[in-house]
């Protein structure tokens, strides 16, 4: 084969039953196509890997793919995908997502057809997108006490004690409002068909160099979603925490107090999805949302 | 004076600085109309009561204030009144909210003209508006766990895990629908114009013999608010809990494990609010909402 | 057949390619089972009835069918059973939709289970459901100038200069805002589910006895939805009145003029639906909106 | 004065009483300072001009003003500089707006401080924003049969009728979906506080290079607004017209029939507008939609 990567990274999602025999089919298809393949620790831990398998990759950490793959396939779904993303994107090494039975926005590529596709992945035939991550870092008493990328987005919400919060936000230095709400979702593209769809956020086609911010609950009709520029540099004080929290795709999180600043902008880098020649972004949206759907 | 009331009690918003002098004002106004004042135990240990105030009223708890009083007076807020109303409800008092500043949907009388607003109201001069309170029991594994009632809403909700929860919901034994949600809303017409409200749903009229149910950030964007006639027994089963709580005006809480059953429906008894005559629902609502602004 | 009625109306959706083999089928077996059968002149003129069924069946207007019939049927959608609803809600006789393909809020009883369905119904194996309707007179210059019934909503909207209306509106004499925006929409419980839901009105349950309002693209955003008790009175004045419109149903309509007064309120007469026994509106619901389905 | 602009033409909103003073004074202050000033001949017959004035200025068409003007000033509001803007975007002539009582998005300049501030940025002290403006053409039958540019929004929206109507949206050539709405917003950063924000769409921050999709009242709730980037081509294809007219700005319209083709993409010029340098963008919001306000 010939083939455009020649060091493929491959990561699992997480403690995922009957995910071996998809594994051990990738693998091997992958050493038979004469290219080196290194397997996530995590993926090997959680399943069994056929000796003959073993024999034909290494078993290396997430970081260390990011420094010695040019390409990192993803069995799993969008979850699995984002937290590969999130931990990978200092590397600029591309993903490919396969799914094990729900199309997803990211993880485009079906089971069913893994070989086939990824014969014509691998030698060119794919559909690349950059997809745009943010970028926190938490600021209290004038140190940064936290930090993390996001590939959908970033909530500061609301925690148990089911109290609104309340803050400020700023989008380069210029104050926009005072808010009091459940708590502020910061999204992508990726994620504006996520979570911020949900609170009554616009989506934003993947290409566009935007992020939106959207209030959760607001108390004031009049907080409604915007939408700015990736260059935008986001700032919200933290005047009334109460128990809120900052969370990262859904799958980290770091707790806020009173004062708090949260620094959110675009992460240098983007991250490079590839995807079947065939994909669609609107055919999968139409899927998902049941559009064309009607009341009749 | 020829009041139609003889035994008022009286509770305070706990813990709150200046609230002393408006209440030695409204005892002294009360003992000198010749009437029998009670004074809630929590009100005397926050404020600091005259001597001559202390002799003419009785210190006594609110559930004793349910059993021995014909009215109760509440010095504070909305949020004061809430929970009054909560524990008078199984005593059929009627209340009367002096706000202190900010009008309240629940307490209209300013306390600036509070003796002459209540002299009037003492002799007949009110408007009475019955509000309808939610009963709520929690079953799990068949047993009664919980029981609250609530004057603006029950709130199920997820906590501070960031996890959308998941249940079912069930109208009068008709199942409704699977929700994955940030949970919902059980509000009664009083608390439609508050969380409700942040979260999408309608406004019902303080006389509609209803209440809605509200979703908070729906993924499936065609569960909407339904509103349903105030004889409907509501009753969600929690199928994906995460770390779920039931709220009750905001106030009390209880936390939720999956496969409880949360049992909704109207308390027997409403609660009796008198209003000062001038008293108009739509215009504090046009000052709460700025209605008729415009954005010119 | 032991039937609970015995004079039987049909109206059918008009102009309708292939609604003469249904039609026949049921005057003959309605005609079988003993009953008198009236058609609608507009359903003869529409459709090809044989000449044993024309021998067996009276043609009559719909006024005369709400004087003679104790039941009418209804072969069409939802749309048709609105309009037949409201030339016979004056008489009180109840109705049965029949579907042909498309499952209706209203025409429940499905084509092809016709004739065994209207069997069980005839001899009382039937849900009866009260609706109630609206009735509006617009009122110009101290005269009544329009009069009309409506089962789903009253619109008043604005025209094709694409301008916004303002207005006030009144509930029960008392001013509750004024409104710049595309529109209001009064809706039953019965037209919750129809526009005013596209409008982001709530679902309000078929039996509550309950109207909502629900502006059109308000320009003020706090302008929000409101259920009020169906007793009762609504009363717009058209402030600004472009080329607004009247519309009923969305059926018929009116223009209206700046100055114009509507008067809306239930009419003193509700709709009685007959369903097949194993109706469930929730489950309607759950069809029509996708509920259930997931943004997975 | 050291101006940096030395052909100043002026237009006013048409009709407009009282505007005769301003005008006068604007004029006089121009001639003053030793500038070129051109009138718009509808500013000249709509108002009395004084004799001097007359003397000091040249009068001539809005296009001229196009080809002559390094600047044109409007006084009057938003609406005025919409229509303005439409006329003169392709001699890219930058604009200042003057408003007469009311801020305005894009008229900044008080009545008041007209010349005071005028001076200053005459002179070089002002803050310069490019506004994109939308360029459509329908195709019928496969020829071009309207031209129109909008700043604010294009809105294809049903008329009189009051019935829905359905269209296919395409961007990029791709299909999005089929909707049944009462018409589709395609809004600017500019239009994104207009219209398109009662529809429930997106602010857009106005230097962000894009612009909204926004549904009117679609019947299926997951039709969301989308968020596209300005290089996007969006083809929109009436299938079930009704009456449906394309409207620009909410000035300008165009009767649409059934299998009409809209295209809509950015115009190639973009506006200059200039405003103070106190100017901020957000501190306009946020008197405009009462942000900061709260439902305490």
């Amino acid at each position: 084969m010939n083939s455009q990567f020649n060091h493929i990274g491959i990561v699992t999602r997480p403690q995922t039953p009957m995910m071996s025999e998809v594994l051990n089919e990738l693998i091997a298809f992958l050493c038979e196509a004469g290219l080196s393949v290194y397997l996530d620790g995590e993926a090997q831990a959680d399943n069994h890997i056929s000796a003959a398998n073993l024999q034909c990759c290494q078993i290396i950490t997430k970081c260390e793919m990011g420094r010695r793959c040019d390409l990192v396939m993803v069995l799993g779904g969008d979850g699995t995908l984002l937290s590969v993303a999130r931990k990978l994107a200092p590397y600029r090494v591309p993903l490919i997502g396969i799914h094990q039975g729900h199309l997803g926005f990211l993880t485009q590529v079906p089971r069913a057809q893994m070989v086939s596709e990824l014969t014509g992945m691998l030698t060119g035939k794919y559909l690349p997108e950059e997809r745009i991550l943010l970028e926190t870092t938490v600021v209290r008493e004038g140190r940064d006490v936290y930090h993390s990328l996001a590939l959908n987005d970033v909530v500061l919400s609301r925690g148990a004690l089911g109290q609104m919060i309340e803050f400020e936000v700023f989008i380069n230095k210029e104050f926009v409002y005072t808010q009091r709400s459940d708590g502020l979702i910061v999204s992508t593209p990726t994620g504006s068909t996520a979570y911020a769809l949900a609170a009554g956020g616009p989506i934003l086609q993947p290409t566009l160099r935007a992020f939106s911010l959207v209030p959760i609950c607001p108390q004031s009709m009049s907080n409604r979603p915007i939408a700015v520029s990736d260059t935008s540099e986001i700032e919200v004080l933290i005047t009334k925490g109460g128990d809120a929290r900052a969370h990262f795709d859904g799958q980290a999180f770091f707790d806020l107090q009173t004062m708090d600043k949260i620094r959110i902008s675009r992460y240098r880098n983007s991250l490079r999805i590839l995807h079947p020649v065939n994909y669609q972004y609107y055919r999968t949206l139409r899927q998902k949302l049941h559009w064309g759907d009607q009341l009749v």
